[in-house]
């Protein structure tokens, strides 16, 4: 295909007709398709409809003789602790098991760091204007809990390895406001991009300004790998012993897009020392997770290899969309020079980078196809894409009919907000 | 039975050779008998196990078809709304539900309060030295959430028609700084009292100096009547409404002591516009309470009216056990002048005060013969309770076996230290 950049006006003008023309046909086909958020779909959901089942009316007891129907426990029954310990390679004290959420989790950390600083020290409130690191293209509800506590965010670029780890080394070392930074270093939210493994050495290596500055770091996607190769990253927490950093990380994992997405179980997991002082807050805050819940996947899955094995078939689900992705887009923007994209080997998301000041037109031109995007900026801190170039692609929830009606349209809208750019320029 | 108060020193003394010798007996058996906590029993618990079984594998949608398996839904599914609406008087518009632990519902809300103001005002925290009042004896959890948030807590006295209004209206009314107030308005934690209708309507009548003054009215005990009278309390938001101040009550039920104390569901109930505040902010905070758990307690409760018959099975359980405490105590201490105690028809809790100066004494008296109490003061902010005499009897989770035996060896303790006390003075 000719690069866009090449053709003179006349071709562009021949260009816009027929996109024009192909565009009207597919607003008139009236679809309504969703490409908005990371959900698992129902495929996806019903394979593990057993956890709807797999108790029984004698069967309510962990195995330390807890009752988990009764109040009781704080951080999570023992075989839910090994499971998780298990797969994110710490030991059960280093684990604090939470409710459906690992949203929460986040949230309810940054607060309790903001209202009572870090390990019980100095709030973060009290200490001014604080800020927070913000790789980006990022998750959008990471920022939104910084906004929410009118955290300053500081948009750091993310590269095929990670973020730009100069910059956050320098900033970190230079700056003691800066006291967190939210990390998806596997699959990251929506790049799909792997932190190295140097990476994740050198954020363990951190130098902080600030003694309570803290990694937030969102494993959200450690088990979902697509290939039938694990991809494996550095353990961040040991990283962080070694270096001298003991307590410097949380990190967050969900079986959100491991089981049901809405019922779920999630966990935090740090030093020894940080899990105490949680769940002394714990006791104040919460009567503690539901526990049948927990039981129930414990029942389902067996062992964190049982996970693993479980997120095979997600795998076989998902390879087919993010081929569809990976095809339409190569088949239909190859060699126009207009986008660059990613194909990644697991998580939800593919990242799609249009020509600048692009995004939001093309997000809204789908719309009038019926084809609903995530709104173009959301990667970025405050909702702000400086370049106005990144859409988030959410492929996992739709048939494979729809994602391909859904590419379609998405890839017309691209290419005559494209074209349009250029004309403009002539 | 003869008046501690008048007998002379050989009497007490005796008594008191006697009372050893007694209690002495009770140490022997080595019994280990816990009246801590108002927590179910296995038999309550039993009487919803299929709460276990009751969804099946092709059952997980809600009535409107929202998939309760996956995202979606910040403030519970209509039906379950419904039961909360039906069961408070409310609309389901006034109702968000929750997870399974209102303490956390209590805690986020003050949190929220703290660090960002009611309905995005001026953040409490930012004002001062903020204050609580605290009718006492109360529930020692929400004191525990004052301290935590550094919040002074003002103890009001309780009386036989819920705390004393005179001084509440007296101090809300002329101190802005006082911005909250923890109430358990039915079957109260610990007297058991229940609010006088005139009562209610005065706290719905308050003239806060701070216009950001908020009742904390934790319903917990709404549908705990132990008799087959129901007792009922006026609504305090219709009431709040009425009076010019529609944003000032906060409710909280739970259905801890309903269904699964550790898996339940809760909810807050307040203004219409006090919930969309309240749901703006969980979208920040969460992916939403677990919906599949909603839908398990829709299917076994079907309604509201199914919950109050759910309730009549908890009261059948637990009234042997209430009269047990009314009827030993009696005949224990009836005429001794050393104790009194309060026959409440519903709730969890029987509240006993002791002869000034002895409640220490006689928890840590009935730990030596291995019975374990709430620790004394408990009831009282800051686990102060300033004429040591309160103790709270928690007698829903033993079996009325060893309740028996735990009472009996409670009333040795009583009269022990009581005669020490009486001979001391002499």
């Amino acid at each position: 295909m000719k690069q866009y950049a090449q053709m003179d006006k006349e071709e562009l003008t021949a260009l816009k007709g027929e996109l024009e023309a192909a565009f009207s046909k597919h607003k008139e086909k009236g679809k309504k398709l969703n490409m908005t958020r990371g959900v698992p779909s129902n495929e996806q959901l019903s394979l593990c409809n057993e956890l709807l089942t797999c108790l029984s009316m004698e069967d309510y007891l962990s195995e330390n003789g807890t009752d988990c129907r009764n109040y009781g426990g704080i951080d999570g029954i023992p075989e839910m602790k090994k499971i998780f310990a298990d797969l994110l390679d710490v030991t059960p004290d280093e684990v604090v098991v939470g409710g459906n959420s690992s949203l929460a989790l986040m949230f309810d950390n940054v607060a309790v760091n903001m209202s009572h600083g870090v390990r019980d020290g100095t709030s973060w409130q009290s200490q001014g204007q604080i800020k927070f690191l913000c790789p980006s293209p990022g998750y959008d509800r990471h920022f939104t809990i910084c906004n929410y506590f009118h955290i300053d965010m500081i948009p750091i670029a993310m590269g095929q390895d990670g973020p730009d780890m100069d910059a956050i080394e320098k900033a970190v070392s230079s700056d003691p406001m800066i006291k967190g930074i939210w990390c998806v270093p596997k699959y990251s939210n929506p790049t799909g991009i792997v932190y190295s493994d140097e990476t994740v050495k050198r954020f363990a290596r951190l130098k902080p300004a600030a003694n309570d500055f803290r990694i937030y770091w969102d494993n959200a996607y450690a088990f979902h790998d697509l290939g039938s190769k694990k991809v494996e990253i550095p353990n961040i927490i040991r990283l962080c012993e070694e270096a001298g950093n003991p307590n410097m990380a949380y990190v967050f994992a969900s079986f959100s897009k491991v089981s049901f997405a809405g019922a779920s179980v999630t966990c935090i997991a740090s030093s020894k020392s940080n899990c105490e002082f949680i769940r002394k807050r714990l006791t104040v805050q919460t009567i503690g997770p539901d526990k049948l819940n927990q039981l129930r996947h414990v029942r389902f899955y067996k062992s964190a290899k049982g996970v693993l094995a479980h997120m095979e078939e997600h795998a076989a689900i998902l390879r087919p969309k993010f081929k569809l992705v990976a095809d339409t887009l190569s088949r239909e923007l190859d060699g126009t020079g207009i986008a660059e994209w990613t194909n990644p080997s697991g998580g939800y998301f593919v990242s799609f980078d249009a020509l600048q000041d692009c995004a939001k037109k093309i997000v809204a031109l789908c719309a009038q196809a019926g084809v609903t995007l995530t709104p173009a900026g959301a990667t970025y801190p405050n909702g702000n894409d400086p370049q106005d170039r990144n859409i988030r692609i959410a492929p996992t929830c739709p048939s494979l009919a729809d994602l391909g009606s859904a590419l379609e349209i998405f890839c017309a809208a691209v290419k005559l907000v494209s074209v349009e750019k250029y004309l403009l320029s002539k």
